[in-house]
């Protein structure tokens, strides 16, 4: 049971939010039976930055009060779960190399993947502020977008999602010193699922020559419970090989990957299944890349993997993607078709690892 | 005197830093004569927060007892100077057109100005977690760059500045919900000078398809005093004429530039004399674009404006345009010659407007 324990911030009525863990259908109120002050805050940041032995100390603490039957715990139902951390940076990576491909493929036929993608993890920054908990509506957002050869301003007509997987940063890094690829452990914390709401007529507009901005920076939803990374010792994989081998700062004296299976649902229905055992580049990489020029880390800091997708049609992680940007519509139950988002529409982006229940993130698109 | 006051956060000795005001050579001690909390704070973010009748109270108390000599002072020399705020997101434009004609005359040639940039303001975010007041010593950077058919991880050899201006939000925006451009004035509360430091090595190799990353991302520094906008209202002149006349959102009632005259010193010798006000998207157009799909604005969010170049070579804000990436080394005073920066080497952006002083940033290169 304690290994299934997740972080999170709950509040019941009109009760300040404080810190729970996800057990089962209850929350248990670590605010309550853990006298640290961190317990007692409306973020996990307190919490993330004490540490591994921290960490580790409150799990065994609350596996006991669990296997005591002393733990209080709340209805699921009772509780209102909130956004678990206040984001630092929000850093994306791009590390699929069937997402990479299949997106350069339809925009550049003749160089799908760039010549520098497998000697780094590409990524970018996004935006901080517009990380939100799972179940925030999202409002489908409006921007310029190039028609033929018409400029207008309107809501997307291209809204996508991007099936992630993102990771909590913990402990902080000084400015200027970056962190060994074999220290990522003292770091992370752990896992989150996340949904990089996309609208792609904007992102196609816009990101020349800076990357994408307005296109992603409306929205991006991550689910509630933060998994401990130890929590998924037992997911651990050999990562798949790399060619050219990595420069020695991205190389592990023990690489690891994740084998956690996600599943895509819209409006119920699964409409993929990517497996993050086939990411190309690991986290420890993209954590080690991030901070390889000095670039100092914080304690809420969220770096998320990219799209997640696999070599077949069922395994992509995005609409572009699944309808090869609108191509090939889905056709769904009940007869409806779907090429990019309507309004109404929810999706949900649930995963499991080593029988360990990642949770879910959810979100429904408001006109 | 009074619109001279700029904001800032001090400490003299062991004290906590808390809230003070600019003028001339001292530090007017804000957190001891204004009774409101958010003074005494370590930063401005609640002082920011509190919008602006807030903020025009506390320019006109502060005036009233500098008048009656009753403003407690302390030298600027017996000050330590912090990070005036904790930035929320940091977004950085690229809106001189001059710059983006340069940069892109180096590297296509064919296509210096890509299509969109004359509709939008193009730009992307960067870290805000590396932002740092200026006087914080830069350390010089390693990443992987390319070297002729080689792929290496070294120190940059391709350290450069970035002259620009800051925009500092004081009350934010809710999600979903953009910012008017003639709105604008209730959201911003001031300006700093802000040096993008750049490694234009890593920039090269890493930035396709997703923007610049770690060529950006371990060091931004700005200026410690925030000017209040208000305080500028007599450098506010005409901007350039657009051409096609942007869209409606883009479009304001009374639309606004900025004279402000940059330099920039290495070493002692100014180098170059950049001029705001030949920018060609205003800070009204670069917000109401930020905010145009719905994403949210904080206490503390920081847009600076992109490197602040002229048409002439004496107007460059950067090394890659003042030498043409190296080709046309810069004659420094004592015989010394610069292509990009070298250890030990002081950079310092100051600025005026309208008869006031914007102070400036500094940095020194630490091997």
């Amino acid at each position: 049971v304690s290994t299934d324990l997740a972080f999170g911030i709950f509040s019941v009525g009109n009760r300040r939010p404080r810190v729970g863990a996800r057990l089962g259908d209850h929350v248990l109120d670590v605010g309550r039976v853990l006298g640290d002050p961190v317990f007692k805050e409306p973020t996990l940041n307190g919490f993330l930055a004490a540490g591994r032995g921290a960490w580790t100390s409150a799990v065994e603490r609350l596996t006991r009060l669990i296997e005591r039957d002393a733990a209080p715990l709340v209805p699921l139902s009772d509780a209102k779960l909130h956004l678990p951390f206040a984001v630092g940076d929000y850093v994306d990576f791009y590390s699929s190399i069937d997402h990479a491909t299949n997106v350069g493929r339809m925009f550049r036929p003749d160089e799908p993947l760039f010549s520098n993608w497998r000697h780094l993890p590409i990524g970018y920054h996004g935006r901080a502020g517009t990380v939100v908990v799972s179940g925030t509506p999202i409002v489908r957002p409006s921007g310029q977008q190039r028609v033929g050869d018409d400029v207008r301003f309107g809501p997307t007509s291209k809204l996508d999602i991007e099936a992630e997987v993102g990771f909590v940063i913990g402990v902080g890094s000084p400015l200027g010193r970056p962190v060994s690829i074999d220290d990522v452990g003292e770091h992370i914390f752990g896992v989150v699922l996340l949904n990089d709401w996309s609208a792609r007529d904007f992102q196609a507009w816009e990101s020349k020559p800076l990357g994408p901005f307005l296109g992603k920076s409306f929205a991006t939803s991550i689910s509630p419970w933060v998994v401990p990374l130890d929590a998924l010792a037992g997911a651990r994989i050999a990562p798949p090989r790399q060619d050219p081998p990595p420069l020695p700062y991205l190389t592990a004296a023990d690489a690891w990957g994740l084998d956690i299976a996600l599943e895509v649902r819209l409006n119920g229905d699964v409409i993929s299944r990517p497996a993050f055992k086939r990411m190309y580049w690991t986290p420890a990489q993209q954590l080690a890349h991030l901070t390889a020029n000095g670039a100092r880390l914080r304690a809420g800091d969220l770096f998320a993997s990219g799209t997640v997708s696999g070599p077949t049609v069922d395994e992509r992680g995005s609409l572009i993607e699944l309808t090869w940007d609108g191509r090939d519509p889905i056709a769904l139950s009940g007869g409806s078709t779907r090429t990019y988002l309507e309004d109404g529409d929810t999706v949900t982006i649930s995963a499991t690892a080593a029988g360990i229940d990642l949770g879910q993130v959810t979100g429904t698109i408001a006109g």
